[in-house]
Parts: C-alpha cells; structure tokens; sequence
C-alpha cells in the first residue's frame, strides 16, 4: 500500500490582512506548514490555524522565516549560522505553545521561502536548521526539497526527515526546480502533473527537464491553496490517488 | 527556615544596542525574568541569557510584554483579551524553546512593564496572562505584584503563583506602589529597604505610606542590576538576609 | 455654487497583503488619505498610490497612526506630546518624499484609526498633530472631526483646516459619533446618508441621534472603498450632489 | 587652501537604547549621516540628531539602511531596484521632515552598512540609489566610497557627489578597502592615519596595500565617534590638518 503526505503552508494572514484559503485547502492536506510571526502570520492567526489543524485531525508544522514581513520572507538576507538556529527556534517554540494549548504536538517543520531555499543550497544553513530542530526536540521531523541539503544533512545527523516535491514544477537532472520563467518549468496540465507524481510515489523516479529519468524518493507533496485554481489542482491529485491506491497520511505515520 | 527568591530582568539587550549587566547581577538572583522579543530581546540575547542561567544555576522565567520594542514595553496599548493571551503565548513558547535548548524549564512568568503594571489593575488582562500559562504549561508560576490581579486570579485557577515586592519603593494600603515622583515613593536609604524586606519575610507585614501596618505575603524581590549602584543594593539586601537566617531559594523550591 | 470633498483611506496594503480596492473607489473621490508605512502601507505602495493620484488629479494627503502593523493603528496607545510630534512628521515626511518624486505636492493630513479617534478627544495629541504639521509644512491642511479637537486647534493655531464628517454615522448632540453597535449607530439607507449629507452641505446642520438639529461645518464627507457596497453608497452620494448642485472639489480649493 | 569634509554616524540610538557618543563626535565634525529608524534610530532620536546637527552648525545627510534594525543594517539583503528605491525616497523623507522642523535642509545622502557596501559592487542598486535622491531632490549630495559604483552612476547622472576615505583602513588596487581580519586593514597607527589623509587631500593620492601610489579624489573623510578611542583619532586628524593647513569644511561648501 502506497501512502503519501499532502502539505501545504497555511496561517499566512496578518492583522487586518487576510491571505489563502485556509479553510478550504485544509480539507485536502493531512500535514499543514504554519507561519510563525516573521514573515507572515500572528499569534492570533497561529492560534486559529492550529486549532483549526487540531479540529481537522491534520498535522501542525512550523514554517520559520527570515525576519522580513514586508518581504513575505522571500528576499535572501544574509544571516550567520547562530542567528539561523536561533530564528528557527524562537519560531518553532512560539508555534509549540500553540500547539500544546490546542492539545496537539509540532509534527515538522518546513523553511519558509528565501530560507528554505536558501537552505538547500546553503549547507551551513541547513545544519543551522537541523541543529536549532535537534536541540529543541528531536523528534519533530524536518520538510525539505527532495535532494537538497537539509534532508541530507538532516540523515547524517539522525533526525527524521521527509522529502517534499512538488506537483506543479519541473525538475532539473540535479534536483532543483526548473526556475520560474524558464520554458517548461511549470507543469500547467493538471492530469500530467498528477501523473507525474503518481510515478514518483509508486516507481520512485521522475523525468526531468532534459528527459533523463532519475530517482527521487517521496514523501510529501507540496499544494497551495490561495486559489480556486490551487484547489482544483489539489482536488485532481487525491482523485488520481484514489483510483492509484495511494492513501494521503500525515508524515508521523510515513517517516519512521 | 524563612526563604526568598530575588528575581531581576535580564536580557533586555537587542542586536547592536547592549543594555543592563546581565553578567554582574545573575551571581546575586535566583530566578531571572527574560525579554522575550518584543519589547526587547531577541532571538540570539535569549539563548545567551538562558545559557547563562542554565550555568550559574539560576531560574529561568518569561517576561513577556506589548508588541511596542521603540517604547520598552512601557506605554499602554489597548489589547484585547484574545490578543494578550496570545501575545503571551507566543513569547512563552518562544522562550520554552530556548530552555528546551538549554537543558532547563520555564519556571515562571512576569508580564513586563505596561504590560505588568495594567494586568494588576485590569481583571480582563490578568486572567488573560493566567489562562495563557496554564494552558501552555499548568507548572509554571505567575509572579506579580503582591496584592494584586494576576496573583488573586490565578489562586482562584489553581495555578502556582508568586508574589513579588520591591525593596526600593513605597507601599499604598491598597497594596499599589506610591507612584514614582511622589514624595516618600522610593526607599533610597538602602538600610531601610533591607529591613523593609525583612520585616516583611519575617513578619509577613509591611508599613504603607500612611503609617498603617498591612499583611503582606512575599516569595519574591524584585531588584535591578542595570547600574553599579543597583548591584550595591543587592549585595546589602543580601548581606541582611544572612545576618537574619533568610535563605534565598528560586520560587520553584518555595511555591508548591 | 456649493462645494465639498469627498476623501478616501488609500494605500493600506502592505507587502504581500492586498487591501481594498484603491482603483475603483479613486475614481470618485477628491482626496486621498494614504497610509504611512506605521499602521498599513509601505514605500512600495505609497509611491503607487501617490503616482496613482497624480494620475487621477486627486490630492494626496497622509494618514499616519501608531505604530502598530498588527492591530492596524486601531488600538489606543498611550505616547508621549514628543512622541506624537515626532512619529507624525516622521510618516508625513515619508509620504512628502513620494508626494515630491511624482510632481504633486502633500494637500493634507489626517490621523488614523485610534490615533485618530484618541486625537479628538485627547488635546494634547491633537495639539502635537497641528504642531508637528505647521512645523514641518505650514501650508499641509489638517484634516479631522467637524467639532473634533484637532479642528479647533489647528484654527487657534491660525493653521489650514478641514471638518469632515461620515455619510454612514449618526451624531450625538456633542459632534461625537454614535458608537457602532448602539441602535442608530450606522446610517444603511443610502438614500437618507445622501439626503444627510446634502442638507450638511446646504443648510449647515445635521440631525442628531436625539432628534436635535446641530449646526455642522463640512468641507469633506469620508467615504470607504474596501467593499464593492460600499462603491455604491459613494455613487449614490455623487448622484445626489450633482441633482443638487453640489459640486466636488478638493480642499486645497475649499480651504483658504 | 585645502578643503576637507569629516562625516560622522550619529542618531544610532533606538528608544531606550543608547549608542554612541553623539555629544562628543559631533563637536569635531562638519556633516553627520543620521540614521533613518530602519536599520537605526527612531522618530525622537533622529529630532533630537537633526537639533544638534542645527546648533552646532553641522551639515545633516540621510543615512539609510536595509530594514533589519535587529542586524543594524549590517546583513545583505537581496531586495530590487523598485524596493531600493522606495526604501531609500522613504527614509529620505523621513529625515527632511525633521530637517524642515528645524529650519536646516538635508546636505547629503549616505547609505548605511550593508547597502552602502552592496550598493558600491552592484550597479542596479548603485543606480536606485542615486535616483532616488535625484527625484527627491536634485541638490542632495550622494556621499560614497571613492572609486565605487554610487559616485559613478551619480557623476554619469549628473548629480553631486563627494568622495568618502577611511583613515583607518588600507587600501587595494581597485579601491576598494582590504577586508577586516586580513593583514595590514587597518591602519591602527593615528599618526600614519593621519598623514594618509593629508597625502590624499594634498597629493591625491593613497599608497594600497600592494604598494602602488594610486589617485584618489577626497572630499570627505569617515570617522567614528563609539569609543573614547575614536575621539583620539579624530583629534590627531584634526591636528593634522591645522599644521597642514587643511581646512574643515562641509560638503555643500565642497562639491558644485
């Protein structure tokens, strides 16, 4: 039996400042990725989104981001490794009490944006995130880009770990995305990207860009859920599940 | 055997800008109230200060106050009930990773400055600051203002609680301090504080402004350690609590 | 010939954040008050709305507020005459840079939100507002309550002013508002908040909440753009103007 | 006669945070960069900045930065021309606002730490900068490293411009200075500091590192006012520069 996590990252709001489908999108996943306060979110939103996690039997994740609101944490700042493990932290423990006021425990946790990218390049950051995780409590599980470094590093340190891919993206043979604006990197034909994904869980491979077909180990998929289109897509992709005998379950009962 | 806590706060320094002198005033206390972020602090002062409870044995407590970092925590705002509870939550968790971090456990929590001030008078506040804590962790003290709202509401949960005195002020027959600018509101003569202290160890009593003589409860004083003439006052109190068999303890090993 | 401007809040997205719907409701109004960056707005959407308005003919005005992103300048906090004066020319002269970059000039300044409901009860605040603004530019006109402190100021002062006064709202006998919530409070038939309004404009007098006729001095009605109702209600209100020979202008053609 | 500006960062301090000497520099130089609360300062701070800059008969220029006052600008962050642009018109104009206040207009622009370094390897920001001064307000003096992008794209522009030199800091080649922690620095000798100064002001020229004599054009020179050690060598300078027969003045007195 085929099993697979679906997360996506919700609690995005701010304020008076409303962002994302949360309480659609939520039906669909079985692992929720939530901002802490950085680069978006409040504790206010937090506090909604967990309980609303808990009431939906979904699993919380902490999504830490650099300290850049008006940026949405998607600019490259230039942080030591003591001030990554200590952000990612104060992130994580910020969202943990809401998690243990809502009677749920932090299953993950994901970079947000410039970080998470930033952290699969940037092995110094990687470590910074795995250690601030490992230190904190080791059994939270780390979310990351299947081939990058925090999941490598995050093995070699004995930490759980699950790899992220994502349904909507082409691949590179190295296995980073195809960036944005480049011919072929978004995978617009809602069929061929559940397809696409199907193939990695069942056979655990997927064709890249150039056409060579490499491995790639899946445990979660990244969905979005800020349009009517996401949902779409989303919906598609546990419909292809469904006739595939793969069942959607959060990442505590994947990774081991 | 009579018992007391000396409780100051630290790590009110935030990124470039250095303030108080953790490092002279931690050998003096035993439990340390630690900024949280948002009226100072931040992620990298916290996980330095916790350290250096964690080395000299000390206690570690949040303190916690309103989203103002330009105005020290010390102007009122007018949050809400969801809002203060969240807020607190939100740097108690923050903390509590940090402690995690470190190998200790949040002790106690004392909201700070206008946060601390309006949660005496304001019942909606206090009980704010009260459920956010015991819905976090049920084990934490709340340290407050003898006599006032958030120690009273917080007995009537069932939560451990801590009342804090001040050696250096005068007290009103309501238990508020004589406001700063008033004659007699501070105790400058360091003698006379330090056997305030006593007495009110000793004899659970206190001489108010207007000569009137009222119960008082103490477990913990609150001293300062951000100039050298703070320091000299700590050591005196100190210095008259051997001299009158008074041990000083952390408010773990004095509140049940 | 009778004329009367019709003023709008702009600008209040923030980063990622979308917030009302600024090119519709420009369209029909004379003034805009734009966000500062403190409460809602940031340089990114500040020179977009000022170019906007340079586009549209519509004069730019500040709207500065407390500096609290989270609680959008809607929370009462308590600064300082100094702190006031300083964090208003601070957001004005924000704004003036963009006014200046896009050949327009700043008409007018109103307070947001709590800063500026607590201006027009609070005279030191209103007081630190008129000062800050005749310091800073003495020509800028203070926009703010018809029978509001900070009007009856800034004409002590001998400085530009402008009443505004709500469509939607009742008055109590003292130019207050009738607070939301109270039976009364919001004026829903569009037909009457239009009828109001013309006979403002006309005669000079509103009628209260109580049945009393009050004389009112309008140069500028405050209108919403944030809901494509509330689209309607100005529609219906430049209707009635233009049967009643009311026609719109902004201030710096109604203020001498 | 030689003429010579001395620029010092003054305004650095952030509520309840002091830093620096600001009383003490400010007697020794003739234009200040006044941090713009972004990476530094806040709206009292830079009030009280601009007062002294106006009494003391010092020239004040805009010192803006990244928005990361927890890394005090220091930390590169990856922001686009649109947002450096906006970012810098906003903190510009923050700054004239007090300057207005205080009957004084705004001499120069500086940016601060990361941008200031960034902005002389990368053209795109370079460009952002100097346009958006340019915009604002066309008689606003770029200050920058000589021999960096900011001056060049501002002299291409025809805007002012005025070269900046480190006393304490050796050059290479290509004029930019040897990174901190290399051999040879900083030029720890004052009395070698000083007499580079006067070459340069002099001769127009600066021995680097390498040993090569290369032409440097100097109309201002950075010192420092953090340390009672900074005073020192500012003195020496001064010293220096009576016996040589260099005179202090500021920019607008410098650069056409």
């Amino acid at each position: 039996m085929y099993k697979v996590d679906l997360n996506s990252d919700l609690g995005e709001s701010f304020g008076a400042y409303k962002l994302g489908m949360d309480y659609e999108i939520i039906k669909y996943v079985s692992s929720v990725n939530i901002a802490c306060g950085w680069h978006a979110g409040d504790p206010m939103v937090m506090d909604r989104t967990v309980k609303m996690c808990a009431v939906n039997g979904v699993a919380v994740g902490a999504h830490p981001g650099y300290p850049d609101l008006v940026g949405f944490g998607r600019r490259h700042m230039n942080i030591s490794f003591d001030e990554a493990k200590a952000y990612v932290k104060y992130q994580l423990g910020a969202l943990m009490s809401f998690a243990a006021s809502n009677g749920v425990k932090v299953q993950h946790l994901k970079a947000h944006g410039a970080m998470g990218n930033d952290s699969n390049k940037n092995e110094n950051l990687a470590k910074a995130i795995c250690e601030a995780v490992a230190e904190v409590d080791k059994s939270i599980i780390l979310l990351s880009f299947a081939g990058g470094a925090v999941v490598r590093i995050a093995k070699e340190m004995g930490l759980r770990c699950a790899n992220e891919v994502f349904a909507d993206r082409a691949y590179r043979d190295d296995y980073t995305l195809v960036p944005r604006g480049e011919p072929g990197a978004m995978i617009t034909d809602t069929d061929l990207a559940a397809k696409r994904i199907v193939r990695m869980v069942k056979e655990g491979v997927v064709e890249t860009i150039t056409g060579k077909v490499i491995p790639i180990d899946v445990h979660s998929v990244c969905v979005h859920g800020d349009t009517p289109a996401a949902i779409t897509i989303v919906e598609n992709l546990r419909g292809a599940f469904e006739r595939e005998n793969i069942s959607i379950a959060n990442l505590n009962s994947i990774i081991k």
